[in-house]
């Protein structure tokens, strides 16, 4: 077990009416005006815009509204948002919606203090020194965004879609209230839980160091991730699946799980970016066609800890059944496992390549993944 | 799954030599002064108060003393603390030792801030409202205290062992180095896995919402104090299972496997605090006397979760099984199972029901355990 610092003062409140009081954790930090970020107008029908506005309105907190963020969120928006923030001097950055929603909020509540270009703060070029305090509201559960320090932005010019990091980014106040997650279609109720197997997933199969106690906390996520999908599917009003079901999304991607791990690295991740940045694919639905190609090439170099995800997660004996199992799994629930079911053929795999040559030099793995690494793997998964 | 909030803004520092950066984390915190609670003068033959007293000397803070707090730390000691904070105006509370020294400094913490009679505090008849940041250096892993918001302090006049919880108790930072573990007893490790033991099951059985999430976060840590516990009987020198073994315990009690559970309670240390208070056992040889006999009395109240705890700790199948596993586990490593083995005989019991009485009001267990109930379950442990 490695040496780490574990450091999460995300404030989480879950459960059912929470919202109406995000007025309230924003006055307690001091917040008179703030930036309120959406996608798209469904919260102004069903009723969560206004339960919002009321609660700022009881804490006398004017808000600026920049709506329209779209899933796998682009840099223009977040320069928008930046705009905004800074014309009308607000005091904090307000995420109502899901990961898209968070991490532009993040992606806008770091630019709006940093005097530079906003995508020298994905390249790398320029760090993230402050930000202003961000809060957000959830009503997907998928990226774990709601309780950690990054967020992830396409940049629609260079077609890169890269991440920030930094402890700035950490939501001073997290609303999860499933019941406001009842309505998310059955397409993106499966998509997240591809998304939140693939955040468990990456360290646990790629650190160099990961200890059995990282491990079970892996598989206690990705066994609740599996159970309660199925639950949803079959009822998607359970109200206490779908508690479940987020509280696991968020323990997937906040720091704990990879607590005194280390060596890891986030290969499908890496490939899945390429995937939503050329293709505008959703993050979840790429990611269930990345995994099973990626792993079927992968296992030969950790065993151990394939046989183990196989016996906890599938009661199977061997790597390739434990492979084959989650690639059943994802079939079955309808999340794609082909490259074909996302409209992407053999004739974009040039393009896909160029593109993942890019990711994954940002992402630190140009040497274990080349081009003709990347090109098996894509080629399996056509 | 219940509403809940989780918040918790310790600040964990874990692994090798963590402690050399113990007076940079009080200067970042803005600390000038500092009271420095321990417990025996071993850490000044060892080296750990040489290591501390630098770090505190490179940040230029000096510090008063507070040594001799003994293991089920008294009230009398935190007076003691309280009147050297006071005196000295220290600006903080800096523990250096286990759990008995955290609560301590919890305990002064909060009482230095606090006008009246400190025991207020712990009978709830005054709220904790303020308290000196908290700081921690810990050298043994079993309560749980470094990441966690309260404190267990026994009254010697009253023979009251209460606890006091508020938000203003959690550490600020407190750093874990399984290396300053290496040298705890073979007694103690035991004792401290009973302990972690005992904080995992309280929730997990007595729950009247338990999702099953929140079980295999417990089972998790369950399973890893077993493991780990069991390698460092044979192999005191193991590093990573002391490593693993320090952050299950840490997890065990920090909110984290409560969050979303709801009508919990904590009968067995409501037991164990009375064999404490009266025969100043050790907590830990306490509590695995008395979880197997509590086991036996209560598992018809909740046997689904027994026949999960069953299977799922030790591959057996009925909740009588598992509880039998479990005791016959306690035996083999070494901890006490029956109150003879802690010198205490059928002549001790009317002594223990009377004090008993007073734990359960104060738990407000006082209808679910009448002095019947606890003396038919105390006669099962003689």
């Amino acid at each position: 077990m490695n040496s780490f610092t574990f450091h999460n003062p995300t404030r989480i409140e879950f459960g059912a009416d929470k919202e109406r009081q995000i007025g309230l954790h924003l006055a307690e930090h001091g917040v008179r005006s703030v930036l309120l970020c959406f996608g798209s107008e469904r919260i102004k029908r069903d009723g969560l815009f206004d339960t919002v506005r009321q609660s700022l309105a009881e804490h006398d907190i004017p808000f600026v509204e920049c709506g329209g963020i779209v899933s796998n969120p682009v840099l223009s928006k977040v320069r928008e948002g930046v705009a905004l923030a800074r014309a009308h001097q607000v005091g904090a950055v307000l995420a109502v919606g899901g990961g898209s929603v968070l991490d532009s909020a993040k992606a806008i509540a770091a630019a709006a203090r940093h005097d530079g270009e906003v995508w020298d703060l994905f390249t790398g070029q320029a760090p993230v020194q402050s930000a202003l305090p961000v809060f957000a509201v959830l009503t997907l559960a998928a990226t774990g965004s709601e309780m950690n320090s990054g967020a992830v932005v396409t940049n629609e010019v260079t077609k890169e879609k890269f991440a920030i990091q930094s402890p700035h980014l950490f939501p001073r106040v997290s609303v999860v209230n499933p019941a406001l997650m009842q309505t998310v279609s059955r397409d993106y109720l499966v998509y997240s839980a591809a998304d939140i197997i693939a955040h468990s997933i990456e360290g646990y199969f790629t650190a160099t160091v990961q200890p059995a106690f990282q491990s079970r906390l892996v598989e206690a996520v990705i066994q609740t991730v599996i159970e309660t999908t199925e639950t949803l599917l079959e009822h998607p009003a359970d109200l206490d699946a779908r508690a479940q079901f987020a509280w696991a999304s968020t323990q997937a991607l906040n720091g704990l799980t990879y607590a005194g791990t280390a060596g890891f690295s986030y290969p499908n991740h890496m490939i899945e970016h390429a995937l939503s940045a050329l293709f505008n694919v959703p993050h979840g639905a790429g990611l269930s066609v990345v995994m099973p190609a990626w792993m079927k090439w992968y296992h030969g170099r950790n065993p151990a800890q394939f046989t183990r995800f196989a016996r906890q997660i599938f009661g199977k004996d061997t790597p390739e059944q434990g492979i084959a199992a989650l690639e059943a799994w994802f079939d079955r629930i309808g999340t794609p496992t082909r490259l074909s079911q996302l409209g992407i053929t053999a004739a974009d795999l040039p393009a896909l390549l160029d593109n993942l040559e890019g990711n994954a030099r940002w992402f630190g793995l140009a040497e274990t993944y080349p081009r003709a690494v990347l090109a098996t793997l894509l080629e399996g998964a056509l």
